[in-house]
């Protein structure tokens, strides 16, 4: 058996900030290794990423993790690759994103039996393109796509237990170009002024709700983040406005569709306008069924709380799990997170520990 | 008697650009004072200006020009300083903009008796701050407001006699300033976007006719010249958001009351945005009367064309001479004027005194 608390801690002590590994894959894979593990090093690009697989009875569980953590930054008061503890609380940088909760799910596998696997990279917290993505790919290549995938990012928000992550927005970005013909202001018959194109257009945008918002997800949500024309003279007619956009979209949204809601406004406001967009993740939800079923009957029965099933806060590796099985988020409070002292109480690693077992119990069972 | 077109080479032959004079004022001073006309040189600044008037029965009128021209410019086929004739047509800078005019009124003045001043300036292609404004100051201390006054821009169309304008609209700058709190793109509850604020704003703005004009103004034009924000960042909420707008208004307005329009939408969209306004000129209108009809009633006489009474174009120094008497301008085709190989057909020189003779006969009478 592997206890949670010294493999956190063996972890902490590895400075991984990306992308650097710091020797904490490697101390993973001795650890998985022993159990019986078969791991596969996916190293793409610089990044350091593996596949860890058990064989065993009943449905196929993953573990999504990563090893590398953000810079410290300055301030600490503990030095922040130790792993110190202190009154029962370990502080280090990855204390709860998420070396915390890799320690605890390998610990869970360790105390019981099941076909478990793991997906741990390098590179979340950089430009994820060459770590889940890739690794993800290789698993499709070799048949190793699970039937359910528990991604241990720090989803709780007071207590382990609180908020299971079952979705994530959408984001994609805009950029809005409006022509017209410059002209002095006091002959706007001979002009035409780009500005008073795009301003109508920006106006309904920003005045039709998206949505209202589903069982599981907040309405979604349109930010004009800038206007600019750069015009210097007061009497003269500018030729050309722009406008750029963020939007945070539901899944009754996509890339496309709100693409093509945006080129359909443009067309009726200003037709020889042009857009340009960049979509940074689809939205995704994991529709309740026996996957999320097994998440929050393990903690219920763990910890007594009803996890809230959350999609808000910003993106994660989740989003390219979902094209090809269920996910869900799940791990330690993220209270400490990117901050100065992140920290991981010892009884929330060792619940968290409980939780995964539980979890692998019920669902390889 | 004073011939027009041997007054207008005299004067087109110095080189007035503003500021400078040239000697041009000199050989018009020379002039009206063998005609009997005091003359009172103002100079304010580095500007030459001066008043002359000779006493005469009857109603007072006052003929305002200005002596400086704009820069020639290069591509001219004739020397831009030295009034050459061509087949009944004089080439120089200022021909028409307006030595050519003044050259007119002096002959017509030197031909018919009547109590008739000259204000004449050298700064009114420039700042028109040492000029116009503040001979009329001078004026007004003297007791020399005259009766009717007659500004001798070119506002002919086609021809000699077809347009008069009675009035100027207005113009002015507003810059509005909306300030919001600054975040995060996914957490737009957690910010306040500038840009959302302003919007809504402008499309209002731009959305409403200030008027649907009048009988001799055209409507009122709001144009917006410029928006911005000039955020870098897609997943920023913007705290600042900036419009400049150019209002070109007729007399249902002024720039108090245009002011007071914009800070009445500001209240209600954005309370805590910032306006700041520069008013560049009041809309002015000299009303149908004895005046307006003395001018019309000579140019029909001489020229067989009942004028067009417009408002149209940018601004002139008969909007500071609106605010002490009746007001209009009436002179020859602007078509050359500011442009290269800027010329007066001989012609409309002549036609232009004999304007004038009639109005002063009829003035004064």
């Amino acid at each position: 058996m592997i206890a949670p608390v010294a493999l956190a801690q063996d972890l902490l002590r590895c400075n991984s900030v990306t992308p650097a590994d710091g020797g904490a894959q490697g101390v993973l894979i001795q650890a998985l290794e022993g159990l019986g593990f078969t791991v596969t090093r996916l190293r793409f690009g610089e990044i350091e990423n593996f596949f860890a697989e058990r064989p065993g009875q009943g449905a196929h569980l993953c573990f999504a993790g990563h090893t590398d953590v953000v810079p410290p930054g300055e301030g600490w008061a503990h030095d922040p690759f130790a792993a110190t503890e202190q009154d029962g609380i370990i502080y280090g940088r990855g204390a709860v994103d998420m070396k915390g909760g890799i320690a605890a799910f390998v610990s869970a596998a360790s105390q019981v039996p099941g076909h478990v696997s793991l997906l741990i990279t390098g590179d979340e917290e950089g430009e994820a393109k060459d770590g889940t993505v890739k690794v993800l790919e290789w698993m499709a290549e070799h048949g190793k796509i699970p039937d359910f995938c528990v991604v241990g990012e720090p989803t709780c928000r007071g207590r382990v237990g609180d908020v299971v992550k079952v979705g994530r927005r959408g984001s994609m970005n805009a950029r809005i170009s409006v022509p017209g013909r410059q002209g002095h202001a006091a002959y706007p018959h001979l002009a035409d002024n780009a500005v008073h194109k795009l301003i109508p257009l920006l106006n309904e945008l920003i005045g039709k709700k998206l949505d209202e918002g589903t069982p599981f997800f907040e309405p979604s949500s349109l930010q004009i983040t800038s206007v600019d024309v750069g015009n210097p003279a007061t009497n003269v007619i500018p030729a050309l406005a722009t406008a750029k956009l963020n939007i945070r979209f539901n899944d009754l949204h996509s890339g496309a569709s709100l693409t093509a809601y945006l080129r359909e406004a443009l067309t009726r406001h200003a037709p020889d306008a042009t857009l340009e967009v960049s979509i940074s993740g689809e939205a995704f939800l994991t529709q309740p069924g026996k996957e999320i079923g097994a998440l929050t009957g393990a903690i219920e029965r763990v910890t007594g709380v009803t996890p809230e099933q959350n999609t808000g806060g910003g993106t994660s590796d989740a989003r390219f799990i979902s094209r090809y099985c269920p996910v869900a988020e799940f791990g330690l409070v993220g209270a400490t997170m990117h901050k100065v002292d992140e920290a991981v109480p010892v009884a929330d690693l060792r619940q968290l520990t409980e939780v995964y077992k539980a979890l692998i119990m019920a669902f390889c069972a």
